[in-house]
């Protein structure tokens, strides 16, 4: 990704530095009023900052996972006589507890582990599967990319939720990447950006990604892009899905399924793009879904640097989901790197596997 | 309304003390976090606060004004050898000058000042139409909340945006009204109370509100709105209007369209409340509504007491109207003191007049 003010063009949300090995993770807790590359030379260090959210979204934490694998090896090559498998288990574990429900972290992390195991601890070869499992995660964003432009015409204006940009995926995104590439291949769009409460991802995260990038972009309270639908400022949806269930329905944001109705009532095209990892196997219907509900205090309270502030009446109460869910009736196409398909292929391609 | 932790059961948010000849007003600046009750006894103090949002709510500030005249020949009368026709309309161009464009402020401001010259510059008459002004608007507020009832059914869910309650109209509220009267007549209702970005008059002043009154209900972000009606958790949407036009078309707080056409998507009824004064007799489409468009500070930053905090990527730009439009093919009812209305027989009312 491209950071503007620094002149940077090509940066990853996480690397690995060659030279001196370590691992540089872009300090999302920052974002977007700072900008920090912090490194980290030690497993502990580097699983602090995954708990304490230096890196967030799920592939970023994935790679970060795999690179911690890597660091590992390199650790127990300092340590003399020690049992190699019972150090690094010791050392996966950790990883691993970091964030203990996150299906691309583990995921990660047990594919570096075995090329470990079976390469007799090879720093090297442990090192080359991390980085090739984040490669393979980064090309598939930019496939998803390049198989999104097909849907992105010059002049379009395109609403957007939530965070699926670049610092969460290592680089590219899924919903900021078709977008991403078409400003990059000269197409003039123009991106509404929902703040998308009460987290508000969207007016700053998504919005500094969008900014780097140099693309035309306006931040809105949710509430608005119903009345832009209305007076035809906006001529597409593209968000991304934290889980797509086999038939094509999606979870995301809150705030997903709100935009979907309103863009199903104005006749305009509604997008979902995420990388194949989203697609849940195993869940048969949307009635499975957890919802997860969480803290009131992230809508009563406004948290900054200093501490929070009250926002709302202090003895309401507040009700808070995560996500919602969004049925395949009110989704156009799912744009992935095997192209933007339509419900009926979706539902194909993940039966064919 | 009530005032619940001051065991306060009959407060107005504007009112005249006769004991002592001076305005009171609930200053609703520190709503929800502080209570407290401010008296005025000059007309410059009173226009002070009138320019301060001390008081807001297009009748609070009507009422306001009407009692500022009684307040400026009380003034008058204590001056001598005055020309008092000269005085009192200097006094009377400064409080409409407190808010240029506020309809009831002028309208209850002519109204009590015609009264105060009829009757010879009379303090006790003059009053007397302010109290009348203002007893009358209550009483039509009380009336929509009467008339509001029949569609109020115990164990009803209720969607409300911004805020439509008794701060903003002396007492009652629109919106609210029925929803407080159901209450006071024992049918159980949930509330559920979109915090109403960006300015948060739902979090900060309907919970208040509906706190004071005993109600049960929950603050969501304004995106939750559709998911719960998804799950079929809200059976009913009542909110108010900023302006209704002569067919029925209204425009309200921005996010209003967008619950209208959820509302109609999940088939729940979708009624707007407001007082007669709402409709605007002039304007024939709705193409003649000309949006404001609001500050890109109250999207981009949390404002409070000691100064502002960035909420959002600082370089990026916001878009921000202060209300959108909704069409009456998206409104099951106008809850008004002249019944709760269909679209039709809101039109033929109006005709009527």
């Amino acid at each position: 990704m491209k950071i503007k003010e620094l002149g940077l063009d090509d940066v990853r949300s996480v690397d690995w530095n060659e030279d001196e090995n370590f691992v540089q993770l872009i300090d999302q807790r920052l974002i977007p009023f700072d900008f920090k590359i912090n490194n980290y030379t030690s497993v502990v260090d580097l699983c602090d900052a995954i708990k304490t959210m230096v890196v967030r979204g799920a592939p970023a934490i994935g790679s970060t996972a795999a690179y911690g694998v890597a660091l590992a090896i390199k650790e127990i090559e300092k340590e003399d006589n020690c049992n190699k498998k019972e150090k690094l288990d010791e050392k996966m574990e950790m990883i691993l507890a970091t964030r203990p429900t996150a299906v691309d972290l583990a995921n990660f992390v047990f594919k570096t582990y075995t090329t470990a195991i079976e390469t007799n601890y090879s720093f090297e070869d442990t090192l080359l599967k991390a980085r090739s499992l984040t490669d393979e995660m980064v090309e598939e964003c930019k496939t998803i990319g390049d198989r999104g432009l097909e849907i992105i015409n010059d002049g379009d204006a395109i609403l957007t939720h939530c965070n699926a940009g670049p610092l969460a995926t290592v680089d590219y995104g899924t919903a900021l990447a078709p977008i991403i590439q078409a400003h990059r291949k000269g197409k003039g769009v123009k991106v509404y950006v929902d703040e998308t409460r009460p987290r508000l991802q969207g007016a700053k995260i998504t919005a500094w990604e969008l900014e780097q990038e140099g693309i035309d972009h306006e931040i809105i309270a949710d509430s608005v892009a119903a009345y832009l639908m209305s007076k035809n400022k906006i001529n597409k949806v593209i968000l991304g899905a934290d889980r797509c269930l086999k038939d094509g329905t999606i979870s995301n944001k809150i705030g997903t399924y709100s935009i979907a109705v309103n863009a199903k009532y104005h006749n305009i095209p509604f997008y979902s793009s995420f990388p194949w990892s989203t697609i849940d196997h195993d869940s048969n219907s949307a009635e499975e879904f957890e919802i997860e509900l969480r803290s009131e205090d992230e809508v009563k309270s406004f948290v900054h640097k200093e501490g929070k502030i009250l926002i709302a009446n202090p003895n309401s109460k507040a009700f808070n989901p995560a996500f919602d869910i969004t049925p395949p009736k009110l989704i156009s196409g799912y744009i992935t790197a095997k192209g933007v398909l339509t419900t009926e292929e979706l539902v194909q391609k993940i039966k064919e596997k």
